[in-house]
Formats: structure tokens, sequence, C-alpha cells
């Protein structure tokens, strides 16, 4: 029997923190925020209420189309804070009126049509695992209806190339199927977002995923050799190439385009050799920066570690690989090739350079395990604490390392600030996920106290003094997580206008109804579908 | 004394070849081609009759204009042999009216203004070094006039940040300055593209230049942190970053873009520390498939080599580095960090594995160092051989690997019968210039006989079979000269049809005069510049 997704939040319904590892979690919430927090359950579907369907699809794509409750409440949201409690409280934000399941791309095209010629809001939906509203149907006023394209149809593995080391494949796929398909041929992607097991290649051409390894081919832009999307004038297919200069790559155009310039339905991705040389260690510095200027020499170093992790003191003891004393840089080398050992000692020299000692072997795959397991059921552990009724959400940017420091005390200050005065109690964390030669990827863990029917509210005033310092700081609103409708009001101040100017000109021309999810990194015209 | 730049072809004016140099390389010719050709001079500017410029400039700015025969005359082409030898006979395909040189980027934005306002189209110039058509001034019929842009006075190292590694730099210095200024901190953009002494940093992003080194970062893409550009419609800048998720990159749209969307006027370059480390070695094989498939090897291999340029016997041979019976792989490692040594171990058993073998240490240097400084040299050469009334000329493109060795074939034969049936004589021969783990980048020069007067038609005709079979074969119409004039046709039909709309409408966006390089990647509505 096959496993069910939760409806309201994160992944298995099976898999959800329960009974006594809820209790232990509402003991360690008391602990630390000073209330225990009381779980709510979400309501089932059919007790949303949710509005009558606006529209019905032509019969040709009657077969395509689903409007049960529970389709549509799930295809209603992604997985940010905000939606989980609005899914909780039963109150979304935007319902869509339909799901269509397209199989193919000409199954989306028709789709597209339809949607043109009726003025329907079409919101490509992959895995569904948005944290920032690039999944919810709220599009603004000027449509007859919107429905939740599901991609999830479109999953297959169409080649592998072994001499190239590159497969072809559907968008709809997930991530775990993509490495199950590849492992016969002792290849992998090599991309794990914290997403990973839900999120689909799709969403991750889409959004400009990272993955979890932390220096080189950070995001998935950098394994895209060629791409197939569907727009509503017709198809477009990139030449599939290792390298070229012909032009602005016509895939760097829609990587990033969330949605808005072209519904991705297939891609050729760069492959990799499964790694059998493998070497890490976890190295304790007294100071986080004293850990970043350490990952700052690793990073310049040319050693390129697929994980030079910076966890400060806090968030390590929370992931139970420190005692609150240290921040602990998870440094890891992997190689399908040759033994890695030299890199890692030479990597630890970096390290102790900068002050860092290194555990004792056995502790370090401890650390590292523990980690790597943490970072997998921690999407659960987060859905727990929402139904609790506190706060627990992420954000993260990027910054050249000349201002590295003075944006993370900023950023901490002014969120940690806003969670004190705000919430009362909590805590904001931070680590280094991904490491540049030129700067690196701060990404911040907020916790704080709050209760049911405040969450929302109370998480929007932390975030707004997060993302201002963020900005004033010379930092991007999103390294990973991509804009989606939440980053809106900060992208559109970071983005150059004459950019805007640029990718609205360019998405009349691929769109000219405007019915590709209309509110993501653009508003529709004459509308303002975002937040301010 | 300032060295005076050739106003015809490459470089300066007093390293032309001449002299016994020159009769040698007729006897090399003559031995080669059967016909050791008969040189010519370039006529002065002053005969060249060019027309009386169309166009004056507003009195605010007929400071920054030159008319001298002699600017307009070295502003009018590139360094393609078809440019080369439309100089030589004093027969230039299109001759801008007037130069116009800001000097910062209020000069720029004003003189785009008036082009806007008087309809005169404006070719940015930066070193002049475009091999594809790029800085022609063939715009079509459309204009009042036409300028060359020349950004040189945009010149300066602005900011350099030691901490990120990173440099603000204006767009028309030219590699050894930009070099020369970052050196006493230590370090380098390590990007040596063959144009390197002549080529502008603007130029390099306009056009996705690629540098000499072989793996990871070889074009100028991914170099870049920020970019400031000046379009008709205002001045764009993106947000230095090491690394952003926030929407499609507003510097790849402008990568690329060939000043057909904006003049880029600066950018935040990353930089790397000098090294310090080397290995090299020179490996034989006794075929060039054998040779690719050890290239393979290494390209897959995660060692990264910062040289891995496989050499055909033929090439090796007219090159000094080899006999004439053996590909020669060229292998070097660097760092500034650390010791190389066991990579370079670890890259020579990859070859051996595939039959190579590598020289003993002396003839290594040698080889390496024969090559670095005949690709220096090399542009000199070909303009005497050019004068000489021959033909050289080089293409490139990229191909996966599993299609690589079906391109090679299928190009140097087809190039390989046209030059046969074109020229009667002549020789066709390929180097992997860059290694990528999916694929490669195969660089193919032609050498055929020729005379006055019949070597641009002749050249035209081995180019188009060329370029048929790099299209027929999946190949990219270039890999990093980019498109320019020259490409258009075949670009046209790599390029997707809704890309090249996006594109056009973007452009209609920042540029609604449609001033911008008219001809390069898109034509001015309603024209048809490009030769078909």
């Amino acid at each position: 029997m096959s496993r069910r997704r939760s409806w309201w939040g994160w992944g298995w319904e099976d898999a959800a923190v329960t009974g006594d590892e809820l209790e232990r979690l509402a003991a360690m919430l008391a602990a630390f925020l000073g209330d225990p927090g009381r779980s709510r359950d979400a309501p089932e579907p059919g007790a949303l209420r949710l509005p009558a369907p606006r529209v019905r699809p032509p019969g040709a794509l009657a077969g395509l189309a689903e409007a049960s409750d529970e389709a549509r409440a799930l295809h209603s949201h992604g997985q940010s804070l905000g939606d989980i409690v609005a899914a909780l409280e039963g109150d979304l934000d935007a319902v869509c009126d339909l799901v269509m399941r397209p199989t193919d791309g000409a199954g989306v095209a028709a789709v597209l049509d339809w949607c043109s010629s009726a003025n329907v809001a079409a919101v490509p939906f992959g895995g569904g695992t948005s944290v920032v509203g690039g999944v919810t149907p709220r599009v603004g006023d000027g449509y007859a209806g919107v429905v939740s394209l599901d991609l999830r149809g479109l999953d297959r593995v169409l080649e592998v190339d072994t001499v190239s080391r590159a497969a072809r494949v559907e968008a709809g796929i997930l991530g775990p199927a993509l490495e199950e398909a590849l492992r016969p041929h002792g290849l992998t992607v090599r991309h794990q977002p914290q997403s990973y097991e839900f999120a689909s290649v799709g969403g991750w051409l889409a959004t400009r995923s990272a993955g979890h390894h932390s220096t080189l081919h950070t995001h998935i832009d950098d394994r895209v050799e060629g791409m197939r999307a569907v727009t509503p004038r017709g198809t477009l297919e990139s030449r599939r190439l290792p390298g070229s200069g012909a032009g602005p790559s016509p895939d760097r155009l829609l990587l990033g385009s969330e949605g808005a310039l072209a519904v991705i339905t297939e891609a050729w991705l760069r492959l990799v050799a499964r790694p059998v040389h493998r070497a890490q260690a976890a190295v304790r510095f007294g100071g986080f920066t004293a850990g970043a200027a350490a990952a700052r020499a690793v990073g310049q170093s040319g050693l390129y570690p697929a994980t030079c992790r910076l966890i400060d003191a806090t968030e390590a003891m929370i992931n139970r690989i420190g005692d609150g004393s240290a921040s602990v840089l998870l440094l890891g080398f992997e190689s399908a090739d040759h033994p890695v050992d030299a890199d890692l000692t030479r990597g630890l020299e970096l390290c102790a350079d900068h002050g860092g000692s290194a555990d004792p072997p056995t502790a370090r795959d401890d650390a590292a395990g523990s980690w790597r397991s943490a970072f997998i059921r921690l999407p659960y552990v987060r859905d727990a604490v929402i139904r609790l009724g506190h706060i627990v959400e992420t954000f993260e940017t990027a910054i050249t390392w000349d201002r590295f420091e003075d944006l993370w005390r900023t950023v901490s200050d002014r969120a940690g600030g806003a969670v004190a005065e705000v919430c009362g109690a909590g805590v904001v964390t931070c680590r280094l996920t991904h490491v540049y030669p030129d700067g690196c990827a701060p990404y911040f863990t907020v916790i704080a106290r709050s209760r049911h029917g405040d969450q929302r509210a109370q998480w929007a005033q932390v975030k707004a003094a997060a993302s201002e310092a963020i900005l004033a700081a010379g930092g991007t609103i999103t390294h990973h997580h991509a804009v989606g409708r939440d980053h809106r009001p900060w992208y559109d101040r970071q983005r150059p206008q004459l950019t805007a100017d640029a990718l609205a000109a360019a998405k009349r021309a691929l769109d000219p109804a405007w019915i590709l999810n209309p509110g993501v990194l653009l508003d529709a015209p004459g509308s303002q579908s975002s937040p301010t």
C-alpha cells in the first residue's frame, strides 16, 4: 500500500511527529521557550469548506482535472510556516479551482492553451515544497480562475548517457526516484537540497535550487546541459551542450524563472560517478567569526570540499553535535576517482591556522552522521513545533566575505531583537550552508515562542526585520529558497528595475495572456498581487 | 614613446612578421601548400577614400568624437580573416561614421541618448578583437549613421577587495593592465583568452569569453559577481554577490549579449591567488580519439587541471611540439595553496590507462613552453600568412562526449573536403581547448592555399561547410568566439525561436530605438543585416 502524503504539512502522513516524540519535543520547548505549547491537528480537507471551483476545463482536458477537496487543499500551499499555519487553521491564503495533471509535454501545452484562452492562471506544482509562496495560487483578481498544474505525471528518466555522464529526465520526478534510476549506472546527480525527498527536478530548475554540497557546483544551474519547456506560445528546447558562448544562455533565462516564463518539462542534467573515497572531520572554533575565517580559507584554497558547513554554537547544540560552547565546521571531501585524505589534512591545517581543533576520528563521524540525519528529519520536527503553536522558520542569504561579519551581526541582532520584542522568547541561530571563494551563504534559523492564532503575524514581523537587515547589509534576499510571492517586496528592490522591465517584456513574448504563475517574480499588469 | 596599434591587423605595428621571419614563413608555406604566396602590405588609412561621415554629434559630445581616417578604419573591423583581407584590400565591409570615446558611464549614457534620438546605431568597441564581425559596423540600412563606441577610456581598476578576492574594474581595461594592477595584491583574474593582450574586460563579458585554462571555470561567466551596464533607458547595476537564487540572474542576461542589450561599463570580477605550485607534462597518444578518451577520463576525475589541451598530430608538428606521429595532451596543474604533484601523477595514470605515454620531464617543459609562446605569437603569424595571400582561420564548437567522435570526424571531413575542393591544398587540424566532465570544445584550424582576391570567397565556402557540419552533428556554432554577425545564419537555427522572441522583447524594453549593435544576435526589425 502506498504511503499517503500530508495535505497540510511536510512529507508522509505516517512520518509525522506524534506520541512520545511529540511529548519530548514539547518538554524541550517548555525548557527552552517557557511554554510547551499545545498541539493542534489539521482539519480534514472536507472540513475546509472550499469555495466551489469557478472554472471547468473543456471536455478534452476533463480527464486531467481533479477537483477533490484534498487535492485542491494540498495544491494550494507550499511549506512555509505561513502555509502550514494557514492549513492548520483551515484558513488557506488562496485556493486553486482545479488541479490539472498532464502526463507529457503535449498535455502541458493543452492546459496552457486553455488557460490562455479562458484567462485562467496556471501555477506549476512539482513537489509543492516551496517555502516562499511559489506554488500558492494567490494570483490577483484579474483571472477567471486558477489551476494548479501538477507535473508529477512527468516522472520518467528518458535517457542515461553513461559516456558523457548525463541524463534526460522529466521535470516531475522527485530526487529519490531519480537517484534510484541512476544507481545501476553508478551515477548520481549529487544534488540534495533539504527538500530532496519531495522536491521535483523541475522545481530545482525553476527555483535555482542549491544542494547539500557546500562548494563549487552549489546551485543546480551548473548541472544543466539543456532544457525543454512549454510556454503558451509553444515549446522551447535548448541544445544539449557541455558549454557554449552562443549569445545569452537560453537555459539561464529559465533557471530561476519560477514558472512565470515557461513550464519546464524536461532537462538534460550532468551527473557524477558515485563517490567511493571519503574523508571528513568536525572542527570546533571558539567563535563563529573564527570559524568563518577558516571556512573562507578553505573556500579560497581550491580544495573544493563536498561539505564545508559552519554551524554556530547554539545550533550545534540543538542539533546535538555540540555542547553550546563552540561553533562546529563540518568538513568533508569525497571523490569517485582518488583518495582525498591529503585534501582533508590540508583543510584541517587551514582550520588550525584559524584556531580550529578537530575532533578525534570517532567523534567526527558521529557529528557528521548526526547532522545528516537531523537534516533529513528536520522538516517533520518543524511541523510539530508549528503544531504546538510556536514559531520555527529559516531564511538565508549570500554575501561577499568583506561584508560577511557585518551582515551576520546585523541580521542576527535585528532578527533577535524582533523575536524578543514580538515573541518574548526565542533564538536566532546561523550556519554557513555554502562557501564560495568570494563569500558565503549564511542560513538563519528562528525558534520563538508563539501561540495559536498569533504565529503568522508574529513571524511576518520577524521576517520583515530580517529581510530589511539583509538588504541593507548588501545581501541577496534569497540564496536558494527562491523569490516566490513572499520575497517580492525585497526582491523588487534588489532587482535592477531594467532587469524587471526586460523580464516582463520576455514574459509578454512567451506568455501573451500572462497566465503563468502571476505574482511570482512579476505582478500581472495593473494588479498588485504581492504583499507590500 | 608609445607603441602604435596596427589599424588593419593584430596588435602592435612593430611586432608584425617581417624580413627574415616572413621569408621563412613563405618558404614553409611553399613546402606545405605548394606556393610561397606574395606578401602585400596594407594601404595607409588615408588611401582608403572613406565616405564622409554622415552624422555629427551635438556640441556637448563633440569632444568625445573622432573622425580621422585611421580611427574610423581601425574601428570598422575586427580580426577575422575576412576583416583582415578586407583591410588589406582597402575594401572595408562597412565604415563607421565616427568614433566616440567616452571616459565614464555618464559619457556612455550621453552618447546612447544622442544615438537614440538621432537614429544612429552604436557599436561597442573594446579591444576590437572580435573574429566574428561583432564590432563591424554593418548595421543595415535603417540608420542615419553608425558610431563605434570605443570604451578604452574606461580603463580603471576601481577597487580591489583582497578579503573576498574580487575587483571592481571598468570595462575598457585590457588583460595586461588589469593583471598589472592586481599583481601587487598577489591576485589574478586567471583568464587568458588568446586575445588576452588586446581584448577588453567588457568584451570578455559581452562575448562570454573563455580563457586559456581548460577545465572548471572556463568562461568568464563564472567569474562575475556583479555588473554595471548602460542602456538607452538608463543604468542597470546588479548586486555584488558570491551566489544567489533570486530570479533569473541579471548578469546572465547580459553575459553574451554582445552589445545588443546594453553597454557593459563595469564589473566585479572574482580573483584567485597567484599559483605557486605547478606540475605539468606532455603525453603522447597514437590517435586523437585515444587522447580524447584520456581527456574525458581526466575531465571526469574531479582533478580539475588548469591545462588539459589535446592537440592533434599535425597541429602538434606545426607548433613544434611533436613530429607528426602522435597527438599531444598538455596536462598541467597549479595551485596557490598546496602541492599538485599527486594530481599530476593521478592524471598521468588516467592517460596511461588510455595508452598515453608521458614525455620525460625535460621534454615536458619544452612542449608546454613552446606551446604557450606559440599561442601568444600566433595572431601575428596568422596575419603574415594572410598577407601572403593564403588562408588561415579557426573555428570552434562544443559537444557532449557521446557525440564527440562523430562530430570531430564529420567536421574534419567536411571542412577538409571543402579545402580540397575550393582551395586545392591545405589542412584542417583540431585541438580540444576545453574539457568538461560531459564534453569538450574542439577547436579547428584551417591552413589552405589561396591567392589575393580569392581569400574571402574561398574561406566563406569552407566556413559554411564546417558550420553546417557542426550544426548537424549537434554542436554549438560557437564555444567562445561569440556570434557576432558572421555566425548569425547558424546561431539563428541553433537558438530556440522563443528564446529569440524573448531576447528581442528584452532588447525592445532596454533599447526602444534599437540602436545598440544592430545585426549582432538580432536584426533590426524589418531589416536583414546578417549574411544569409
